[in-house]
């Protein structure tokens, strides 16, 4: 694996792949690493000669009061992981590589961005589409691979890829859970063990409004509302939002009449949680 | 020359020459042709072994009180000027084709875009540099070429070039004026006799600042001065800005200690005229 910091390497070491005739899979990623995102490699794997992965907790979408600072950055862990999953390039830029002294540019991608997480992380997405854009341009992947448990960052990126003509598949991938069914995120580590077993209850209430929509429930009220009930019932968790959309442009559907996004948002004491399911009317919960 | 309105036509042609081997120059305009822009396709020649030009009246660089409806859209006219030209591909399409339903993508450039024409057209740079960032990803050029004219403009791509690493030379064209002065824009043909002939004032005036500064004048207020001074001298004129800046961050020059873009607006009648002239002390005005 070669590791580099520098975005004139990235390009180059990128280029030569392509240029040899190599395919190119990307997986952006903020680092401290877990089973989530090296799914996402596997994927990449899958679909590319070469996988190219980035390390980069991008100060332009975190928000004045989130934990930018806090956010964890075991780079040497990372790497090791990186490295055992056959990674062929990490590019792990500082800051002043991507946002350099003088830059100016947002790309904002209104539709997709505008419900769910949009309201509560003002300019998170803005931040994601900017920096996504930056390291395209630098990598140059044939795919890039996104988890679908930020189904909402997915969507914002499809869209901008669509719209801004960049050739390149946008890969949405399964998410991943611990045993109890915890969706897997570099934040869990945030969690004491009181809140760490409460969490479970938001997949849990995914779940049941799974079943519900399974057993012929198409009424999003009722569907959110198995999620509501699951989080509610746990004193340490407060739940922020809870909404079934359509997961292409993020717009609230009150009927379960086709694949829906039921996408929740919970604090698990500080911790922020995102977490969703693919509905599909009769059937429940799917996969992408 | 090629002509074709679809999106996927253009990309394909272009990634053909690309594939061949072939350099290409990209000339973006929004139709209405006239010399400026045939000095922009020759440079294009000079550069490339190919050339593309656009014609698109883009909708998001004009404001709801601007002249889009009326915009002229000669296509007919500016077709043969471009094959005549030596044009080997001309893209023309429907706003559609660029901006489909569902479009939600805007890309903002914050420095230089935010002063001199920035605050009196809000949206306008947002228009440009998102349409701009559409087209080069249909046509992919190795070079694209603007005019200095709208040297605001050009500061903005410039600007989004380089934060989104985009890999394409950006080149700036000297100014083409008419034999009194005033500089070719599609918008002089709104101009009716009286308006024509007091338009000249502004070119005059920036060449009385030129020779100001060839004098060894470096106060940015007497600069400005000149051209304040010509533009007043007329009924028909009615000044909006005249600024001097640097010409990459479009930031404020209160002494020509260095290359300075001495830039203008102003009203003839009910049409809005820019101009500008590129300012060196002890030289007076040069060229790009």
């Amino acid at each position: 694996m070669i590791t580099v910091q520098a975005a004139s390497d990235a390009r180059s070491a990128c280029a030569g792949w392509r240029a040899g005739g190599d395919t190119l899979a990307f997986v952006p990623t903020m680092g401290a690493l877990h089973e989530g995102h090296l799914s996402l490699v596997r994927i990449a794997h899958d679909r590319c000669d070469r996988v190219a992965v980035s390390i980069f907790v991008n100060p332009r979408q975190f928000g004045p009061q989130e934990d930018y600072l806090r956010y964890p950055r075991p780079l040497e862990k990372d790497s090791a992981l990186l490295s055992d999953a056959g990674v062929d390039l990490l590019f792990a830029p500082p800051p002043g590589e991507i946002f350099p002294e003088g830059f100016a540019t947002t790309i904002s991608v209104a539709g997709p961005s505008q419900g769910l997480c949009g309201p509560f992380r003002p300019g998170h997405f803005d931040g994601v589409s900017t920096v996504c854009c930056v390291l395209f341009g630098i990598i140059g992947p044939h795919v890039s691979v996104f988890g679908m448990k930020d189904a909402q960052q997915l969507a914002v990126i499809r869209r901008m890829v669509r719209d801004l003509g960049i050739r390149m598949e946008v890969v949405g991938a399964p998410i991943v859970r611990e045993a109890d069914g915890l969706a897997r995120s570099s934040r869990n580590r945030y969690l004491n063990s009181a809140e760490r077993i409460e969490a479970t209850a938001i997949h849990a209430g995914l779940l049941e409004a799974g079943s519900l929509a399974a057993s012929g429930c198409s009424d999003a009220d009722r569907l959110v509302g198995a999620v509501r009930t699951a989080v509610s019932a746990k004193p340490l968790l407060r739940l922020q939002y809870a909404e079934l959309v359509d997961p292409d442009a993020m717009t609230p559907m009150p009927v379960l009449d086709r694949r829906g996004l039921l996408a929740t948002a919970v604090f698990a004491g500080t911790t922020r949680l995102i977490d969703n399911a693919l509905l599909e009317p009769g059937r429940g919960c799917v996969e992408v």
